[in-house]
């Protein structure tokens, strides 16, 4: 049995990215970084643990995707360029099948975005799998939370609901389907929207991942910012089979409220209204106008039919409801 | 309830430390910060499990000490300033006198070394809790593992084997003393040997934290560097319990492969020795002088009677001998 050490070494020292700012990566007590002069730095840490945000079954290699893509989805809405992670790994045995295909899913998603794995830890217990991610960003042109006004417009790229419906079928709630196959890849291989947090940075004025739910992340940002916001359902980007599910059920929660599909909500002042919407149709994602930020407090629905629902339902919440 | 944001807002959005060097803090997508001009990142993340690291009743607020701790000592280990934390708490129940106690235990070390905490995320798991630290170091002075070379002279801060004599004493292994309480402090609550990786950071060859034994430790600097190491054993700095247990049973376990002392061990060039032991002198932990590195690889020991031992037993290792 390799030791904790060989089995850091094995799986993620030889990662396919070598960047210049790193001095020193995995195998000391701390890796030596180089921040680029004029940047400032963005970092996230996130964790995903088995029963809670997956299941002991879950496919090793889509969990080392995704443990990576929720974390770059946070660099995203702060409209920063990825560069390193970190991963603390926690498991009941050292399975080498399992690790193997777990970095591997890991390494080609930071592969196929420039980042270098420059430091970790594996200990023994349940499992769970923690992430940290550093960018960087120019002064200013972050992405806040707390940079929406009256006035901004809301925006949201990709579709909603797609993964909200895959677990939905998941759990065999709804058996509805027979396109499901491209929900779960949404689901178990969520995109990080990097491309899209760039291209906006210094130009929205606030944004967000969508991972609790649109109406609870937008939720987050009219909070930060002291403003309200008011969403047309209809306006809502969704897949046919998102779009299906609802004209079916009549049930918005799965757009509106499901989370995990980590796309961006972002604000954008009017002025600059243009200038996002051309840069938008240019952005694989694309970028779809679906309310506005008012002053009045709250998240409010307006339905396609005209009526209106005064508070939005939100989203998943892990402690909620305790007691 | 209070949802998890509030959660995490409650307990550590308002640390003591606020630093300008932190654009923005806890509560957005990421945090954004500003490392120093001319200045290199240090960075280290480091989990804590309960029933592998710790007792399912361990005091809460001793284990917020230590989880900050083993990651500050990283940041010493490398000789850096430590400036930000990020920490990923994983809880079965949102238990308020439980994070209370532990954010309670952890600002307080962080206070100490005016770090500030940056970022988290709280989920819903078994117990456990991964903390990523970030410090700054000049260029060229990081004490890195693979920097010791033949000739060079081995030190150690503190003293060695408190904290593995306080957890044989825990396990019931070791019932001989009346001093417990003073060894139980230093397995609970170590001392990141910061100061001193500061002060040595430019004249030390390499170092690490002693965290897995100090023969397991010094192996892995032998390694990274391409040499060998003689540690003389009656040179070993102990505490009275730790002599008195050693006189008593004749087993050297306990100061030579038992983790948790979280001391820094270092590799000294014959032409700094003055200059290191003149420090030395002036640091909280003092610096001892235990040993010599050499061409031939392993780490022999040399008995207080003139025996010799080709190869030093080592420590606990979290993944061996699973099979």
């Amino acid at each position: 049995m390799p030791s904790e050490f060989d089995l850091i070494a094995r799986y993620f020292s030889r990662g396919p990215v070598q960047r210049a700012d790193v001095l020193l990566g995995v195998g000391d007590d701390c890796a030596l970084l180089e921040v680029p002069a004029g940047r400032q730095l963005a970092v996230s840490i996130d964790t995903l643990v088995e029963g809670t945000h997956f299941a002991r079954d879950a496919d090793p290699r889509a969990l080392g995707h995704k443990a990576l893509a929720v974390n770059l989805s946070d660099l995203a809405a702060m409209g920063a360029e990825p560069a390193w992670a970190t991963l603390a790994l926690t498991l009941p045995a050292a399975d080498e099948s399992w690790l193997a295909a777990f970095a591997g899913g890991f390494l080609a998603l930071a592969e196929r975005h420039g980042v270098q794995l420059v430091g970790g830890d594996t200990t023994r217990g349940p499992r769970s799998i923690t992430v940290q991610v550093h960018g960087f960003v120019e002064p200013g042109r972050a992405l806040r939370r707390d940079g929406a006004r009256a006035g901004d417009l809301v925006y949201v790229t990709g579709t909603l609901g797609d993964a909200g419906l895959a677990l939905l079928a998941q759990q065999g709630l709804f058996v509805g389907l027979g396109v499901l196959d491209g929900l779960r890849e949404r689901l178990d291989r969520p995109t990080p929207r990097l491309a899209e947090g760039r291209a906006l940075a210094g130009i929205a004025s606030a944004a967000i991942d969508v991972s609790d739910g649109l109406a609870a992340d937008l939720g987050h940002v009219c909070a930060a910012s002291g403003v309200g916001a008011t969403l047309f359902l209809e306006r809502l980007p969704c897949s046919a089979a998102v779009r299906d599910y609802v004209a079916g059920t009549g049930d918005w929660s799965v757009p509106l409220a499901a989370g995990d599909d980590y796309e961006l909500c972002l604000t954008v002042p009017a002025a600059r209204q243009a200038e996002a919407e051309a840069l938008g149709a240019t952005l694989p994602a694309g970028l779809h106008w679906i309310g506005t930020i008012e002053r009045v407090a709250g998240v409010r629905l307006v339905l396609p039919d005209g009526g209106t629902i005064d508070q939005a339902p939100v989203g998943y919440d892990h402690f909620a409801g305790d007691d």
